[in-house]
């Protein structure tokens, strides 16, 4: 007999892309090649920015710490049309030359029912549940990423448990996210369908340590302990437009 | 004792073939280059389509989104001679250059009697099954494609277990799928002995959030939950001929 | 308590040789070398062939299916000598600049007591075992190649049950190869203590469907469904040399 | 019932950066412009240890054994501002166009009260602490860096057993590592959250033999034996400032 | 309780260093430059030989069969620190220009008292020990290299069973390595707290169908089936210095 399903609110698709600068080609270049770069990418940054103003989206960019990357940018779009059009705008663009695509990651923003903190609302029609599934980017210090997916072992299947045990662990585990409350926010995306694992959390801090200790105290909560596998985790600093220049300056 | 073995119906051989696009280079390229190379390759596009409309092959082309690849080819083919040799006409046209050779998948579009919807047919003769084996790409929206095979575990193991069971299995499985009739197409195709994994599965849909419906719901499956492996996923927009010049156009 | 190991009978080396071609630097060359390099090559195919006429070792050419490879080369030499050397000819030879060295898999051609199609014959001498151990390619129009090993789990490790129980699961193994006489023909090379996996199976058939029939049907054998692991599969079509030039043909 | 959690301390972040070096380019390269680049990077390495002389960070840089890098920089810093804008320094640089990204670590210095030799002290305030979160890199003459998990398997899930439990087993575990007090110097830094595996484990010591007999003795330590996954190992021979031009001499 | 740590003697460092060849930037090298950079590579192990003449350490240089690598070269030295400027070398000389880094093993020459055939000897004293910690590497027609590591499984962890047991289970192993005694040498090393897996195994042969003639017959050993994992193997045709200009000539 299968277990329940989980129902889903879906909200805004999602990009997350990550790029090595190339910065041998880069320090090739003219500085005049240099420049027309830089200001053509901000004109981007702008066109962004002007999406995020109308609510039709949402965007930040990040300095990748380590060698997986050098910069990763968070788009979160009505379509999947938008996402892959900004990809080749990217790729487009003067600076796109230098920007060499590495991990990136396909999904949609999503809200379970078993998430406790939804629980008692007027879901689809609360502005709270809006802005949920229409994430506005947090513009915090740092960005957290990491893919996870559910495990399908025989002892251990969380697609066989019943419905009101997924509910429990993940009431718990909600109640070891709300100690950081104010200390880290989260966007939870599913991928299931469109890319590897089963969703990706991003998460947002003003102090990078945050992401150590929430993800560390929740490994010890049921529902992590026995039933998540995780991917890759990429931590950044958030780079607002201001501060293009000076990232790219020689 | 061993299992009683599936007996399955063949198709079309089917080619899914994803290529980066390199636009350093391109952008390189003269404006004349650029040109011919997309005008021959909209060429290429047009002989194709005559072959589908001969009904001696299917395809189309879609726009993937994030960094895995830029575009993915769906080809559907009588023979594996025919699919060698479109590999190899893109190759060798001139927008080939800029084409980066990414993963592919080789396999061979599949019915068997696990499947329910099929049962109680006229199988070997029925216009149902000739269309089946020989599918027309819908020019959907959206596609999906990923691999995927079964569990040969010490208790979850599907070539061990009896061809009623797996007949059980598979018939609730599709009435899940049927749910999502009119918004999901699925063609299965088979790569044991020729790809990666056991079987391709390419869906199309006009919203790609239905993909993750499908997908997500499946999961609880009992054949899924238990018994399935998955590769990694694709999804992409569909490109027609009318839009290729704007895709490449700088 | 170990169980009692195998006795193999040993042939030929055997090299699986796959290759990219880099069309994009093949087109930058002139006529005129390509047409020189097609040529030698086609010389070095000569010289191969007439290994052997002279029963001193076997080869064949394939297109291989997918991005995985463009060719693969198939060698079986008296020696490893033969084989590295082989390779290296290759690569110096003018149109080794275009083949991008890929998979490659390195291994002996083995039989052993456990098949039963072997049993009841003077083996060491009878000319049915020489045709086996120093195999000469069948110019079938398909070949396939995969690599495998067979499991040490703690409940179903090959290495730790009875000399009996593995002959006769491959008596009935060898019972469903039986089934494809005609249809498909089977090289085994043994690669422990030579390359990843155990053994290399190489499959040629007229169509390209039955290296699916067979490898599908035989998963639902004991052996294959308990014990088998299975690396990536490659397809490809026989190239002959009368097919070189259109092969490199821009 | 979830196990409680473990309460770390926490200290500098932390960054293990490893780059291949090309050589064939340094070779094409001119004197004058080998000369500079390597000034520069003296001067680079200057400004560090400049700040390791303020107390507000610490650094070394090691001479990698085998092919999976020529170099390995470590540093630890107050925050992971000041780690991202290093490694754009060190790319931005002129020796950084020689210095091929590779593996690298982000992590964060660790203290847990499982750890017995941190028993009975006042931990907050004591200069033992503050040395041990903010580390001083020991110049010794050889560095080990190996990231690590705990499982998480059924019967062997270290986030699921009691807090006593995992305190003994650690106690037993350190008795190991005094052992080689004098020998072999430990910075543990956490990265869960961060980077791959959960913990990264950086030795040093003034025989490389030493790496191997502590590593090979704690596998025998319960906790090892049936808790501890690892990642690569990489080992490197200390790089000092004096070394550096003969170091890149040709 | 965990269980008795094994004690080990360490002889001489080793690093494996394979390299891919790349030919097409060798054919666009002048015949002057080929020839000076051969020159050049032959006093290079003509020094080397040198060392080896004094007992100061030991090499030889392998052909590579199949893609994975062209050339492998094996050294053992007293310190990491001969080796890492060894592989220094070869990168800063002319050669090294062609000489692709690929896969690399770095480890120690170790002995067990687990080893039968060490039993009864005056073992820190004896010539014979010396001669096993500080191996000349045998210039036989063949070598092969794997790495390997022992099972840490719930019901299968060699760090956990008694030493009598591990004592036992490799006496019967050294059985199985006698029977080659003449036609198979073995140079163990570790690489614990060094390199991935946790030894290295490197075999010398007249006949290469040996490796695996040993390697399978070994793989029926209880210490094999039960408790063995294995990385990838190489094998490779010794090169020996007055063949050098014949496999670098064109």
């Amino acid at each position: 007999m299968a277990a329940e399903a989980v129902v889903t609110m879906d909200g805004w698709c999602a990009l997350h892309d990550t790029r090595i600068f190339d910065w041998t080609s880069w320090k090739m270049a003219s500085e005049k090649q240099r420049t027309e770069a830089v200001e053509e990418f901000k004109e981007l940054m702008t066109k962004w920015e002007a999406v995020e103003d109308e609510n039709n989206g949402s965007q930040s960019i990040y300095k990748v710490l380590g060698n997986k990357a050098d910069l990763m940018f968070i788009f979160f779009r009505p379509t999947m049309d938008e996402l892959e059009e900004i990809k080749r705008e990217i790729n487009k663009s003067k600076i796109g030359d230098y920007l060499i695509p590495g991990y990136s990651y396909v999904s949609i923003v999503e809200m379970t029912m078993h998430n406790p903190m939804d629980e008692g609302k007027d879901r689809e029609l609360s502005p709270y549940v809006k802005d949920r599934l229409k994430p506005i980017v947090p513009k915090w210090e740092h960005a957290c990423f990491y893919p996870m997916a559910r495990r399908r072992w025989k002892d251990a299947n969380w697609f066989e448990i019943d419905k009101e045990e997924r509910t429990k662990l993940l009431y718990e585990h909600g109640m070891t996210g709300r100690k950081y409350a104010g200390k880290v926010k989260e966007i939870i995306t599913g991928s299931i369908g469109l890319d590897e694992y089963e969703w990706g959390v991003t998460l947002f801090a003003h102090d990078a340590l945050q992401f150590k200790k929430i993800v560390y105290e929740m490994r010890f909560d049921e529902v992590t302990a026995k039933y998540a596998e995780f991917g890759d985790f990429l931590v950044g600093n958030y780079l607002p437009k201001e501060d293009v220049s000076t990232y790219f300056a020689l």
